[in-house]
């Protein structure tokens, strides 16, 4: 009687796991050094010391006090580690709006922010929120981060794909507009994007939404933007970060501290709904249900109360940008034709050959892990994560050479 | 097109939840020291001091040093705050299993061992895993944690409630055996009991487990027992613990340390899958599905980290002891009738009239909170939480005096 569906996504290790346990065969065989994995996402730089020694602070303060000072707040020490509202400590919610409104000119309220475990937390609660049948339809712009379907499958609700212009990784605004009919009631925006690395500008923000707005009309109810942001802060140019809210009422964001603060191991972001967006008590009342009726409430309090002090800081990612370019220009200097990457830790490497899969799997003959874009639902490229030392980048690009001239060698 | 059924439960506040805010206006109106709140079952005691301290030590290290050591492992520092597996951490996976082995003579295996963030994630994951119709049934003993009915709905399967034995609040072993049928695909056991405080004796358990084995064999298909244990720990006799998988094969057990840490803000938890269930392997990728599909991946990491080191370990829980002591004692002079508590923070009062809710609302004119038990599945009584300041159960005794007497001088 167990769940069939749950027992297949149990069962069933993604390809960026399945590359992983290949690559833990290769290290023991040539030695760390010699293997080189740019497969996982996970931030490779250190927290700001500011947390450490602010999460220190807090605990000391609790220990040696019956009553911790947090900001303008006296609290019981034992309220540190101990259960916030549902959605989140008050102070913590002000504290984002208030941050949200400074930084990028908007005009949130923390009346509609739910704190998560993390964007997987976040992204499930949405989902199950707004989709309510079988018939409901997701828009989600290729390459995509594969969890999408995870957390929308898990909703019931159908995903559909967007093709992407394939000179820019932009989406093509064209096919988009042909996939929303009357049961779209959502598309996903991921700026800067996994797996590609691309921030959308402000001009493509602003067709995306002008689109919606004639189809909300057309069919008379509201389609959500979701805007996907762990990578918020992650951008390598000086371009103006286009927040959703400030050109599209009905919008919802998820947000993370994985990334920018380098702590994605303690789950903590949260759920924005644009105030302005129709009916938004009911809006938020639905994400309250759906976290409620997925066992998400509360995420963790020592994180929620170091939230306050902590907005806008962010690990050093001038590293990631060095990586950035150096491995950009190695690679495409090699003959590899790759998209500029803006943002987020990821290249996007056109595969020397159609089957991806394929490609990926050469590459694994020359000790280089890198995953085939299939994963991301399109054929051809690859993806390279560059959360890395650059120590690693430097010694693998010998590699990445032998790669190109054995394709090279046989055409 | 929002989830109308997410939308209700977002909206509907929970019995508890509307005390609490009632209590809030009292609050302002007579002063903190005069409204008598028992409706919380938040823990008041710290947490040990070993915790903020570890927690402090694992900080430092990872602050001062590129290799922090957690016994015998030496990692990388970003590790702290990093992902670990989405099922946790290896090494606190191992700790775990061995603790519950030695206190327990248990044979658990760290291998079907899933952390997750908290009790409420463990339920979340469980039902989703091990149902998969809207035929199937999940019995649960009356009186209830209301929660259970929103994650079973959840997963779309149906909450079927069990009669207790109104003496000892033991359950109904005959209505139990009714209630099973073909559809049935697991019973809930939480002892020590939220709300009834009641801790089941091995005879019952044994009795429960044999009744499910002859019903397995008359369908011919598992039937798991859950056993929600938040309160494993909080026992106040010399009553020993009787460990489920040491009972009954198809067993699943979900834990979380809040109440026994005094730690409920950390979601910290796990679930674990009894090695010697039927198809075990299937069983355990079934949770990580679960997990996967409604976002609860990886636990937070500097707590499952903390968990090796202080397994065991617990607040002070003889303030706890002391308290139901002192509240049962005082009460029952007076003259109400309680079930005598021996474990959680709860005791469980027969309340003066059949309108348990009415009672409720007499109480709060006397400035007591206590919760009604209708919304615990049974009509009749009420939930008094002892989780609180002993000077808090002293000054209120006057009060249940004052509400005693309305009754009797009524009647």
């Amino acid at each position: 009687m167990l769940n069939e569906e749950m027992l297949h996504l149990g069962k069933k290790r993604s390809a960026i796991r399945e590359l992983f346990e290949k690559g833990k065969i290769l290290k023991e065989k040539y030695g760390n050094n010699n293997v080189f994995d740019f497969s996982i996402g996970n931030p490779s730089i250190p927290c700001p010391k500011e947390v450490n020694d602010l999460l220190i602070c807090l605990i000391n303060d609790a220990n040696n006090n019956d009553l911790i000072k947090l900001d303008d707040y006296k609290f019981d020490s034992t309220i540190l580690h101990g259960y916030t509202s549902a959605s989140g400590d008050k102070n913590s919610k002000n504290a984002i709006s208030n941050y949200l409104n400074q930084k990028y000119s908007a005009k949130t309220s923390p009346d509609y922010i739910y704190l998560t475990t993390g964007s997987a937390a976040g992204l499930a609660i949405i989902f199950k929120a707004i989709t309510n049948s079988k018939e409901n339809e997701v828009l989600v712009f290729a390459p995509h981060f594969p969890e999408y379907s995870v957390f929308i499958n898990n909703s019931n609700a159908k995903l559909v794909k967007v093709n992407p212009q394939l000179d820019t990784f932009f989406p093509d605004l064209s096919d988009f507009k042909n996939k929303i009919n009357n049961n779209t009631n959502a598309v996903i925006i991921n700026s800067p994007c996994n797996p590609t690395g691309v921030l959308y500008d402000e001009e493509t923000i602003k067709n995306i939404c002008n689109i919606l707005e004639e189809k909300e009309k057309e069919y008379g109810h509201p389609i959500y933007i979701i805007s996907d942001e762990p990578y918020r802060e992650l951008i390598y140019t000086d371009d103006k970060y286009p927040f959703i809210t400030n050109y599209y009422k009905n919008s919802i964001i998820t947000y993370s501290f994985s990334k920018s603060l380098s702590v994605p191991g303690e789950r903590i972001g949260y759920i924005l709904v644009n105030n302005e967006c129709e009916n938004v008590d009911d809006v938020y009342a639905t994400i309250c249900g759906a976290g409620r009726s997925l066992g998400h409430v509360c995420a963790p309090s020592l994180f929620q109360y170091l939230i306050p002090s902590i907005l806008g800081k962010t690990s050093d990612l001038s590293i990631y940008a060095k990586n950035a370019k150096l491995f950009y220009d190695e690679l495409t200097k090699i003959g590899f034709k790759l998209i500029k990457p803006n943002g987020a830790f990821y290249l996007f490497m056109k595969a020397l050959e159609d089957d991806d899969e394929k490609f990926s799997k050469k590459a694994l003959e020359h000790n280089l892990l890198i995953v085939p874009s299939t994963s991301f639902g399109i054929k051809g490229y690859a993806r390279i994560a560059y959360c890395v030392k650059e120590k690693q980048i430097l010694d693998s690009i010998p590699k990445f050479k032998e790669l190109y001239n054995e394709y090279k060698t046989k055409n």
